[in-house]
């Protein structure tokens, strides 16, 4: 078994091993590398703060179905992604690291991605499109044109492969022969709903399905929940289609407004009751009204450039894992001392200052009176 | 000929003399009274300001039809309401005398009215409902709704009689037993449209029919404009229901906007070319998103307080024709000398100091440095 077979077995033994997200267990894998956070879970021989990781793994470390698990991805034209692969969507899943955020939910370890396209260039350009299963006709007509609309102007369309909003937001996007992604709540292998099993696959085979769950795990109410936080995340902007007072669509808008996406709602008629919930957030300023695809670009689109074309997304593109530890470590308001940093970061005093030193140079962070903060280049 | 009826004739002829609204005249009448203004007008023995005044009656000074005017109004059991009579509803009116608004509007010299409610109290508790004649059926409901709703909480619902959304949120108000007023574009003994002519005979009877035209004036396309202005004003708030991308609701809603009025917008299908405009002010921020009559008080209510309870409108009742002249004379933010105030009101300026000191002790205007200001309990 060669050393990148070996690694890649590990970061698929980790997938598993804890229930996701488990944002101890990237600190760890962060600090040692994934062969030896694997080797040190197996052994029960975690260091003195990874008492959070040792409970977390309790459950599942002797298990180890990796070499399995790997095999079965490929089966299904899958693979595994990790955050040292050049196709990981660093951007993206960065605001699901900082620290507000990762109490709640945190960035997935590990990706499992069927689709030809690399992950960091389809959520380059992404808008989710998401709402209630039980959508009238009006709510899939609409979700229907959004997601041609916005696929044939190419945008990624994601969503949750859910039957109703979701379903037709992907089924117009690959009508319109656009990009869509599907982020799943169970395992690559899996296809939930079962009703969908083709449209999954024709999404596997054109655009991209993306899951944190090691292949073999099911569907369940929380990982739903889980799930819509990684659906915020991969979009530059979401848009709520349908949506009842209470609604798994709304958890994801929670999602979008908390990692900070522009969120907008379908407005619909003020009979219906699957237009509740989209009404609620647009009276109480929590929505923009989104009419058409052209309304949801704008989202992003605010200054009426196209973001695509001076993408943020290269800013941190080519750091050093180092690097980019520094700027995961510093938060989205306020600033850290180079100690904080350090302790944050994982990473010793020494290596913090020369890689805080590149960054100010790229314009990615500030400093002043020895406090560093994430700059404007960002 | 009593006094009173004099009196009375002279304003009847001064609605009719010049189109409305006339600012300049009414200024003509508060300085002068309405008897002297019409001697003036008819005999063309204008002061040296009253240029405005002379080119505004040039067309139709020679023709006096006021005691004809007056008895068919009587005839439909319509009376003449003026700026003098107890029910003036003058707290509404006040937006419109202001010099931003005089320009583009104005207030009514005086309204004809139709219907057993003093117009003071009619309008104390008043929502407008409003939209396009070329209503969806779903708009056709949903105006109902929101009028029922609103009447049968104790608001009155204003509208302008026309087709569509109007009739609905009229006939709406009126099936739930509420009060209703209809704002005309032509005269009072007019039927306009033909077609609603049993609808406008039963809010003359059971609500409140009004507008500034004499008897025999026809509907005519600057007098739906001219309209919109007073649907606005005589509300407490706004809200259209359905408004295609042009739409006459959406003067009537620009209107509210610039008189201060909250304005509200009903959803519809974003498929339905009759929401267009809704969605549109919506998604700008002009209005507040609306689904129900609940939200529609609440444009009025934005503190959960029922402004009926201690309605603003008191505050200026009472008072004598020069203070309120007074109070009409400072403008909605700044202030003004007691020259600048007497030049507005056309009041010498010893009478203009002792009226501000009582509105002072009223709390009615606050000065600070010579300038005088509207004051906080307005």
């Amino acid at each position: 078994m060669s050393t990148g077979e070996r690694e890649l077995r590990a970061w698929a033994y980790l997938t598993a091993v804890a229930e996701p997200p488990c944002a101890p267990l990237i600190d760890l894998v962060r600090r040692h590398g994934a062969e030896e956070t694997a080797r040190m879970i197996k052994a029960r021989a975690l260091p003195a703060d990874g008492a959070a990781v040792a409970t977390a793994t309790e459950a599942r470390h002797r298990v180890d179905t990796a070499a399995r698990d790997l095999e079965t991805a490929a089966a299904v034209g899958a693979r595994l992604v990790t955050r040292d692969d050049a196709e990981w969507p660093a951007w993206s899943l960065l605001a699901l690291d900082q620290a507000s955020t990762a109490v709640r939910g945190g960035a997935p370890l590990a990706l499992w991605v069927r689709g030809p396209h690399p992950l960091v260039e389809v959520t380059e350009s992404a808008v989710g499109v998401v709402g209630s299963r039980a959508a009238t006709s009006y709510g899939e007509h609409v979700a229907g044109r959004m997601g041609s609309g916005l696929a044939g102007a190419g945008w990624t369309v994601v969503s949750g492969g859910a039957y109703g909003i979701d379903g037709c937001a992907h089924r117009g996007a690959l009508a319109a022969g656009g990009l869509t992604m599907a982020v799943l709540a169970c395992g690559i292998d899996r296809d939930y709903p079962t009703g969908h099993a083709k449209l999954l696959a024709e999404i596997g085979r054109r655009g991209v399905v993306v899951t944190e769950y090691a292949p073999g795990t099911t569907a369940a109410k929380h990982r739903f929940l889980t799930r819509n936080r990684l659906v915020a995340a991969l979009s530059n902007a979401l848009v709520v289609v349908e949506a009842g007072r209470r609604s798994g669509a709304a958890n994801t808008a929670a999602w979008a407004r908390h990692l900070g996406r522009p969120l907008g709602a379908v407005p619909g008629p003020v009979t219906s009751a699957m237009s509740v919930g989209c009404h609620q957030m647009i009276a109480d300023g929590e929505a923009t009204l989104v009419a058409d695809e052209v309304a949801a670009r704008a989202l992003v689109d605010v200054d009426g450039r196209d973001r695509r074309r001076q993408s943020p997304s290269r800013s941190t593109d080519g750091l050093s894992p180092e690097q980019f530890q520094v700027v995961e470590a510093l938060p989205a308001s306020g600033g850290l001392s180079v100690d904080e940093v350090a302790f944050v970061s994982g990473l010793p005093v020494d290596r913090v200052r020369p890689a805080l030193a590149m960054l100010e140079v790229k314009g990615l962070v500030e400093t002043s009176g020895g406090v560093w903060s994430l700059g404007g280049r960002r």
